[in-house]
């Protein structure tokens, strides 16, 4: 049995899991990211969880064709080196495609994490049979991953798909990207909670919505209990979302769109205005044909998109 | 020696040229595209600009290995089916493809003018030795082409890289497309000259500008006379066209972007604001090593991006 272990490494947890050819996950395994012990603790931390996992399933690493990682970007897929992830400080420059061959004695194929996910989804979940998918992610950020032709695609330095850096109002709030009024100042979960906050402590509406902790999932209940607020923050982020999906689809000419991430969560109170501006907005010709659909895989997918990518980098070295 | 011809179709003219499998172009032709004949005619004088290049470069249909055809957006480059391109009425829905094999005996491969005129710069022009490459046309409109790991893309139903209609303002004009604010309703040559009537009619500037007959050309010469209202409209247009390049980059993740059609004639005074855009909003790790130049082939991109794509498909089919 052809075997990987696809690895999710984030900035809280890493996951694995033994995977086969036909996407079956044998054994999982998490672990927190131990951030604290540096760029040495994580790398030894990652090769402990591969180890683990393959242990679990009853394999040794002898009987894996390979790793995949997905790391948080920027990153560079071509020499699998971290370039400078927001989330792992510490991990600023590593050259983790090396370093874990050294470690582990196996091929190790590393890619952006929203890039993985996207190729697991189409692999498995919702992008199935689809060879023109994106897939986006809205969390802290909006992040995106594509395939075209039935390939992950990376563009000449492996930064293609930064879907959440379109801007999508010239003029509106700088990003910490360097650009102004990007998809992600508008349209990510934090965004969304921001700007609910402004307009909180500015409008004074009524509501059921306070201050403290709050969360998207918050708006979201408060949505469902009929709170006209809270369903009016949903509307705007989700006609912005749309506005950006419209712009993503007019270049890429994708049929199929996922979203993920926490905002995705929210289900129609964020997919209705986003599917309702993308059909108003959208080029005659293309849009009938294209879906806007919720992710399927959770947080399987970024582990089934490294062990893909892993069988795939294999297969071209031979 | 292995030929192809490579067509362009306008809805003012068809170009023709014999093409050797190095890029050289053996002869041309040019002939007026017949549109009050209907698309009988334009099939027709197509087929005879084909017969006429053949002649002229003294070889018979039979030697040619295939035909190429740019022609208007949008079509379908997978049945070469023209959909409903503006400057060619009498072609919606017309099989061109089909109609030209059945004219002509021989394989012909019909995508896109604009993807095609990228095509033919990546060859021998401005993208040479550029495997991640968008070609930009500023004209009537803001077309594009789109090269990834050397080969042009389509996405899943030939509309790929439709660059004019990324919003760069979602509260901006409707663009006859039916989204709004699109790059095309800033960027492009006809909305240039578009802003700068309504600002001559609005704030009457000193300038030597006015309004009959007004061209681009016209505002490139005022600003070369230092005219400084016409220097302004360069300026607002560049950095529109920096805002959109900056999004299509943080996407498509190009290391060359090549400017072509009337606009781009304006040299510095439209890439200088472009580029200052980009430089100013682009991402860093990116930015760096992304260059806008001026395309190098003119007219003859387009056939030459035609003969290029002819060879391909006939290779792809042996």
């Amino acid at each position: 049995m052809s075997l990987t272990i696809g690895v999710d490494l984030g900035g809280t947890n890493t996951r694995g899991g033994l995977i086969t050819a036909s996407g079956e996950i044998l054994c999982k395994a998490r672990r927190p990211t131990r951030l604290h012990l540096g760029a040495e603790g994580v790398i030894d931390g990652i090769a402990e969880c591969v180890r683990v996992v393959a242990r679990q399933g009853g394999v040794s690493l002898a009987d894996v064709r390979g790793i995949g990682v997905g790391a948080p970007g920027p990153l560079d897929p071509f020499e699998g080196v971290l370039i400078s992830p927001e989330n792992l400080q510490c991990m600023h420059g590593v050259r983790l495609k090396d370093r874990l061959e050294a470690l582990l004695g196996l091929g190790v194929a590393v890619d952006n994490d929203a890039n993985l996910a996207a190729y697991g989804e189409q692999w498995l979940g919702a992008g199935r049979g689809v060879d023109h998918f994106l897939c986006v992610t809205l969390g802290t950020g909006v992040g995106g991953g594509w395939i075209s032709e039935g390939r992950v695609m990376h563009g000449f330095n492996g930064n293609a798909a930064e879907v959440g850096h379109i801007a999508v109002d010239h003029e509106g709030p700088r990003c910490p990207c360097g650009n102004f009024g990007c998809l992600e100042m508008y349209a990510s979960a934090t965004a969304m909670v921001r700007r609910t906050l402004e307009r909180l402590k500015r409008d004074k509406p009524k509501t059921r919505l306070h201050a403290e902790r709050l969360t998207t999932q918050m708006i979201c209940e408060a949505a469902e209990a009929g709170d006209a607020f809270a369903m009016q923050m949903f509307e705007e982020t989700g006609v912005f979302l749309g506005v950006g999906l419209v712009s993503l689809v007019n270049v890429l000419n994708v049929n199929r769109i996922a979203l993920t991430g926490g905002l995705a969560q929210a289900g129609d109170w964020i997919f209705e205005p986003a599917k309702r501006t993308f059909w108003t907005r959208g080029t005659i010709g293309v849009k009938e044909h294209v879906e806007i659909v919720p992710a399927e895989l959770g947080d399987d997918a970024g582990i089934l998109g490294a062990a893909r990518y892993s069988f795939e980098m294999a297969a071209d070295s031979f």
